[in-house]
């Protein structure tokens, strides 16, 4: 156990590197040539153009300007100040409300923090049972926790309460935000402009008939059955080897303009390249004629193949997208069942059309139940036996094995500095390193599960990623053994001695969950806010791939959220304040910390970089409410298990009812707002119509609606926002392209109030 | 523990008693004045006349054709004779599918029993470990059971084997059943007439609204978001005390009958009555003329009630029933959301007439969640604390405390035959008196949870009762001891260590397992058919009470097959037969009898007696088909945790595939086929509509739906059978009333054939 010396010195070390980071963003930011790192999400808006287009060449690289480095911390205030609905129209309202966890973990935290450092800290510390048991070793941190309490003293009462009052508070606070979120969402998807999914449905195992192609059935059956709303579909092709030849053909023609601008710049000398692999050797030729050559060839093979792709009957998946003439006619079409037998024409609610996962469409109906049985196998023995490497690095990673495997660390190790520093920085790294390795692998798995749109597999992966922390991470860490032990345990004991032996450990792990949080928590935002990998990435590829301003374009790496890996993380940390805050309650000020900062920190990263793929609207809200609900409802049973170890065995008694009332709390808000993520009610539908039908009656949505769910393959290999759907694209806004607004670091300010209606009158 | 002899002298009382329930059955049926006890559903059906309309006086009591008492088991043929389409037109498809449930534990065991019968019997008895080991009491039964397999001995694997085995084959025909079942629903979905609820919905959980009336709201809210297919809507009225009027009306009128008959009959005399209570006392008035004014009176009180009723906001219930003009709107309307708010406008597809619980469409959605909560923590206190009386009564029920708190009785008891009576028959009898308090308690908790229709209803109390049967009879019977003790042993032992125990104790077990199932399901069968409670309340109303013809067909009590109560105690049988399949086999015939034998009575029953209240389409099958994986799952567990005791803890690790795979098995029926139990495919609906428009192009819908969900008080208080529903009531076979075909008490072979179209075209 670390002492209170300890956590100084780790809190130190964290710190400082947190600050480290923080410094080494400030100025990094603030240098021009960063600037498509640090500020990628405003090229992508087109607001900002490249700042590398004018003014002397120094500046074009280094910011001289001394003034902004004076005001290297205005970043943070200029987070926070871009109002809600802006945010939510310039970030997308998956980014809005995903930083909204953050500021969920704030509320929820923060009166709790509170109330324990006034109520249970006195408590805990007049307790005054280790200093009178002196044969037992403890530090200050014990001192403040629950482990100071008698044997069965009357105080647990605080504790009790206290769990009582956290419970209310927390479901108080997750009620107000699930309303909060649904309530956004509906304004947000009433406030959408025309999309082509809120007309679509995706149709999957479309029957196979004798007489007809796929594309008469799909149109004879909804012609018969949805005789009035029926208007178009389109057909979902297996164009892999086309998007091949698409990408091949992509890259020549990248080389193509690239020699085209070497020769324009230096018309005397024609550019050369060699045949063979990547122009290293092979007999020289004219660069611009080979490249001209090779592309029309691929040209010649790409029409074929498309040709064969768009002809022949096995190149097409017996699924569509079939679009209605009105939102409402969409609504019932997904929300009902089409035919008798359950596993054809299953329709659900399109993706948007960035968001479909185009591998998926085609798996049958049982195969995709079959897939499913052994991908939960799979899982639950990647979940249990992940374990293993895990726990010999935490065996190792204890001062004295260490000098027991290598005697000759001795003497550097035994320094009290050190020592603290390796104790306190260890453990949580070990884990570290085993998480980095892990979303890939689940995301895989949830691909293979078979769902059809990106957002889904984000949050099939968030589930499977959070099962694992939870088992592994956090039990793991608490009953530590080898995979096996911890395995047999969880099933040889009865679920009562289960909760008894974890809970009674929790109070000394609070020393390690501490140093956790910080080096996970805290160093890991600044590390996400510096954007270390993207700007060494960036800057190789701009110096040694990059050959045309597309290009550059191409190489900015926004990245996302990334849901799938963060959210179970955060969901840990809502569990560790759940578990300590009666237990340990100086671990709670630490996690507050995490939460604020990250929240600051995650809201600029969304204004000025991340970019979404795709816009769900918050579809992953009830995922995190029933997560951060199982952690709750774990603490409590945690508590139970070690007051019941600590002679309150009347408490279980009076504490069995709140998880009972939790399960049912979260039945009620499951009833109550999930419906709000999964259903499309007709009256909203209904009213979205009858207002467009009255502004643009003469609209025609078969032209609108043609192109929209096609692959996009054919839509030129531009697979990341295929230009019909984001209606901002459309906008003259996107022509607006302003050069050399370095100095505007606080967007936000420059931006406030609605853009898009301000300028649309330009038109 | 019983020996053989024990089992035998058990098995010869309960089948004589059997025998003598069936005997006085064939006898008892064949008399004309139990001809309404033992064939009301044919009075029901109109088919059969009264018996006592023609022939001598004697003939009319006592049947004295000697000839049909020789072939007094003949019901049973006959019972077996009725093809499937025809008993589904008979007797409505919940009871053709209620039956089936035999059928399918027939389909299930006949095979399993003959395979334990070929490969385990030998090899048990062939085990030798009880002969060896002197110092052990143990009887035949044990010896056939798996309690005679040397410890770790290689023969398990026959065991494991044949529970693999067991498991396929049962997973087998549950699938093949539910398939067939969920046919069978789809076909009697598309050949059904035209009702009434194919085009309504119910809406619960109309919105208050200031301006509006809740008529005006619910019309303006459907024209608005279902414009082409809203047709009309009926409200739903609390009319509670108009239904007490209109009840004391109706006995008066039977009164008012009474004393006219007799009058008729008698006209010299004016019959008197007393004014006071029951006429017992008061002054004497002339009977006629007082009834004639109570009724007048009444009859003002019922127009005033029902004026108020009519006109009073507070009297109307913020739900309705909203008619559409066609079954696809409807089943639109019935699987979408409405509002954004899910907690208003609710829609379900409306039950049938006859089968809506009006008393609970008006409960408000957060009450609704409250009260389930309630009702859940009140089902788990009375499942655990129910066992206490049971338990002692169980304690009681052996010899030797018998003989200790009743010394006196000890040599009546010491005798061989008495004793093997009391031991055989006791402690079944012991729970099957508790069991026949319980199940109205649990249908008074399933309505306090507020489900709309009498099916819901049924199927919530026989879910709850299974709960019950499976803790306390299962295993309150294996793993004896106090209610607490066996809760502690629940909880506070792990759940391998829980199975381990229960499994160990299952092969003790089987004795009297057996004398239960001979107990509680033969006999109860053999009772079932008797019908001596409703014979005897018959008869005993028909002396005193019947006043007219019309008071005769009431009081004649058809019943129904009580699905609430009967589905939960098949499913015993079901867990019953798959625990000890692999353990002792000898307990399968006992099991396979019941099966065969119950599914003789009930299909003669359902022909004959019941009259089902109600028709849900067998709503409740995916009930029985989960609970009967339910039962096998812990049979499989049940089986892991005897055999790890047996020294053969290997097959621990291949006998775990067996509960995932079932477990998965369930979730893939369930996607498959449940959803033809839950969701209404608009093509079907598309198709009827399409035909009714062809055949029917001028049919008058709104006249049709007008009244069709009015609330049973105002169509006269005939609560059982409103007239518009079923189509049968309507086609002239109604009044072909057939006097006098006492003799045809085969009915069936009479009415092979489909009966209907035949006797359509003489309208």
């Amino acid at each position: 156990m670390g002492s209170l010396e300890d956590i100084c010195v780790s809190a130190a070390v964290n710190l400082l590197s947190a600050l480290a980071f923080l410094l080494a963003f400030c100025i990094l930011r603030l240098q021009p040539f960063n600037d498509r790192v640090y500020f990628p999400k405003w090229y992508l808006k087109g607001i900002r153009g490249s700042p590398t287009g004018s003014g002397s060449v120094v500046k074009k690289f280094v910011n001289l300007d001394l003034s902004t480095y004076l005001r290297f911390l205005n970043w943070m205030p200029a987070a926070l100040r871009m109002p809600q609905p802006e945010l939510i129209n310039h970030a997308g309202l998956d980014s809005a409300v995903y930083i909204r966890i953050y500021l969920l973990g704030l509320k929820i935290f923060a009166p709790i923090t509170l109330l324990t450092l006034m109520v249970l800290v006195p408590v805990n510390w007049t307790g005054k049972t280790l200093e009178s048991a002196k044969n037992l070793s403890f530090n200050d941190i014990d001192k403040l926790s629950i482990s100071n309490i008698p044997y069965g003293s009357n105080r647990f009462w605080a504790h009790i309460v206290m769990s009582y009052v956290f419970s209310c508070w927390t479901c108080y606070s997750l009620y107000n935000e699930y309303k909060n979120v649904a309530e956004m969402r509906l304004r947000f998807m009433a406030s959408e402009h025309r999309r082509p999914d809120q007309f679509t449905v995706l149709v999957r195992n479309v029957p196979p008939d004798s007489d007809e192609t796929i594309s008469e059935h799909v149109e004879h059956f909804f012609c018969v059955n949805h005789p009035d709303h029926y208007l178009l579909h389109q057909l979902v092709y297996n164009a892999n080897d086309l998007a091949k030849i698409v990408a091949k053909k992509k890259t020549l023609q990248n080389w193509h303009t690239y020699y085209q601008n070497k020769y324009e710049r230096n018309p005397e000398r024609k550019p050369t390249t060699r045949t063979g692999f990547m122009g290293l050797w092979g007999t020289t030729v004219d660069a611009i004629d080979y490249y001209t050559a090779e592309i029309d060839k691929l040209s010649g093979q790409e029409a074929t193949e498309r040709e064969r792709v768009m002809s022949d009957p096995n190149a097409l998946v017996p699924a569509a997208f079939v679009s209605f003439k009105s939102r409402w006619g969409a609504a019932v079409s997904a929300q009902t069942q089409q035919s008798s037998n359950p596993t054809i024409w299953l329709t659900e609610w399109a993706p948007e059309p960035r968001d479909v996962y185009w591998e998926n469409l085609a798996i049958p109906y049982v195969e995709l139940a079959i897939r499913r049985l052994i991908v939960a196998v799979a899982l639950f023995f990647l979940t249990f036996f992940f374990m293993i490497p895990i726990a010999f690095v935490q065996s190792l990673a204890n001062i004295e094995s260490i000098e027991k495997v290598f005697p000759f660390l001795k003497p550097m190790i035994g320094r009290a500095a050190v020592k603290s520093l390796i104790q306190g920085f260890l453990p949580g790294l070990a884990l570290k390193i085993f998480l980095i390795l892990l979303p890939t692998i689940l995301m895989t798995m949830s691909k293979i599960e078979g769902f059809s749109s990106l957002s889904s597999l984000e949050r099939r992966s968030a589930a499977k990623y959070y099962l694992f922390i939870l088992i592994n991470v956090f039990l793991g860490s608490i009953v530590a053994g080898t995979a096996l032990q911890q395995l047999k345990t969880f099933i040889g004991q009865a679920s009562t001695e289960f909760t008894k032996t974890v809970g009674s450990t929790i109070p000394m792990k609070a020393t390690f969950f501490i140093t956790y949080i910080m080096v996970d928590g805290w160093s890991g935002i600044a590390g996400e806010i510096l954007r270390l990998t993207p700007l060494i990435t960036f800057h190789l590829k701009n110096a040694f791939l990059v050959k045309t301003e597309e290009d550059r374009e191409q190489v900015m790496d926004p990245g996302s959220p990334a849901f799938a890996t963060s959210e179970p993380r955060i969901q840990l940390y809502f569990m560790l304040g759940h578990v300590y805050a009666p237990v340990t309650p100086i671990l709670l000020p630490f996690i507050l910390i995490f939460f604020a900062f990250a929240y600051v920190v995650f809201r600029h990263q969304i204004i000025n970089v991340y970019n979404q793929t795709y816009e769900s609207g918050a579809a992953f809200w009830p995922d995190v409410h029933r997560r951060v609900l199982t952690g709750l409802v774990i603490s409590q049973l945690l508590l139970m298990g070690l007051l019941s170890t600590r002679g309150a065995d009347k408490s279980t008694f009076i504490l069995i009812a709140q998880p009972v009332l939790t399960i049912w709390f979260h039945s009620y808000c499951k009833a109550r707002f999930e419906s709000a993520f999964k259903k499309h009610p007709l009256q909203d539908a209904m009213v979205k119509d009858t207002l467009e039908k009255a502004v643009e009656p003469n609209l025609n949505l078969r032209v609108y609606l043609k192109d929209a769910y096609l692959h996009p393959i054919f839509k030129g290999g531009v697979l990341e926002q295929p230009s019909t759907i984001d209606d901002e694209e459309d906008s003259p806004l996107i022509q607006t392209k302003r050069t050399n607004n370095r100095a505007s670091q606080q967007p936000s300010a420059e931006q406030s109030g609605d853009i898009t209606p301000e300028l649309r009158p330009t038109k």
